[in-house]
């Protein structure tokens, strides 16, 4: 269970945090990847932290994805695409020696010019507090610090404008966003 | 040098083609995977053949992507994202013993719910003869035999008719695709 040893000490904000020592596997994250503190408005809601730690308890993950409304999903699948994952960033409320998972994102990607997001999602009761907007900053960044230039992702209408405000493009250039469903 | 090894000695039509022994590796492909066999309309073109296997030249791949006016990319990345994608089919002309790289597709994807193509050429002196197709229903196929359900792309207009007769849909359900770039 190394997923608390490396906590930052003090609450910092992810946008002065210093360059982590990233692992440099081939997939973001693992066992040692580091975690980091940003600073909540509301003090009261304790302290916010991401982590790249794949080590994360798929029920717990569900039920965050159920209580934004999305259909459950076979938990063995959830567990693969985890596993298959370029990236994977967990948030959580930490409050004294309590945590609770409040957000996750995920990222699929060939390593080298372009990753795909999902699976992006905050708890309603810590939406409309700029974490989104944390998580998607981070997820970023990471994806930066591993020279991925081309960071795309599908929309529902209601977020659109929420990732046009992150600096996110709706169909540049005309390009479309395509679904293939089994009949 | 096992590429041709596996080759089907009939040409057969991709849509009656039997069920391969798919290698079930985590990466869809290698060094055994199977290639396979299509019949163009225009006999004099020769053989066309579909292929799983990573051991491309890239020289040749660059060309081809040259052909289409796509720009020059490095090499290393090239390489780092054939090794990283979850599924690379190229597409082959066969005359005597000469074979040439007439088309390519490449898929990212969590190896469980999503994939997403990327790099998808046909060579224009091949174009117009329905292997644009045959390629795509070959990576539909190979995706949907590993149970992947969503298979996502970003196309550019010119293209979208394309693959909405191939059954694709763009926005459904107003879903965005959308795209972050580095300043």
């Amino acid at each position: 269970m190394g997923f608390w040893k490396n906590l930052f000490t003090g609450s910092e904000s992810i946008s002065q945090s210093q360059n982590l020592d990233y692992n440099k596997s081939p997939i973001i994250g693992e066992k040692d990847a580091a975690s980091q503190a940003v600073s909540l408005p509301d003090r009261s809601n304790g302290r916010i932290f991401f982590s790249t730690d794949r080590d994360i308890d798929i029920y717990e993950l569900e039920e965050l994805c159920n209580a934004v409304g999305w259909s459950r999903r076979p938990l063995r699948k959830v567990k693969k695409a985890i596993q298959y994952s370029f990236l994977v960033v967990s948030m959580w409320q930490m409050r004294g020696s309590q945590k609770r998972l409040i957000g996750f994102a995920r990222a699929t990607s060939d390593h080298a010019f372009n990753a795909t997001l999902w699976d992006v999602v905050v708890h309603p009761d810590f939406q409309s507090k700029g974490l989104g907007k944390a998580l998607m900053n981070y997820m970023i960044k990471k994806l930066r610090s591993e020279d991925i230039s081309n960071i795309t992702l599908f929309a529902d209408p209601h977020v659109v404008d929420f990732y046009r405000n992150l600096g996110f493009l709706a169909d540049p250039e005309g390009i479309k966003g395509m679904f293939w469903y089994p009949d």
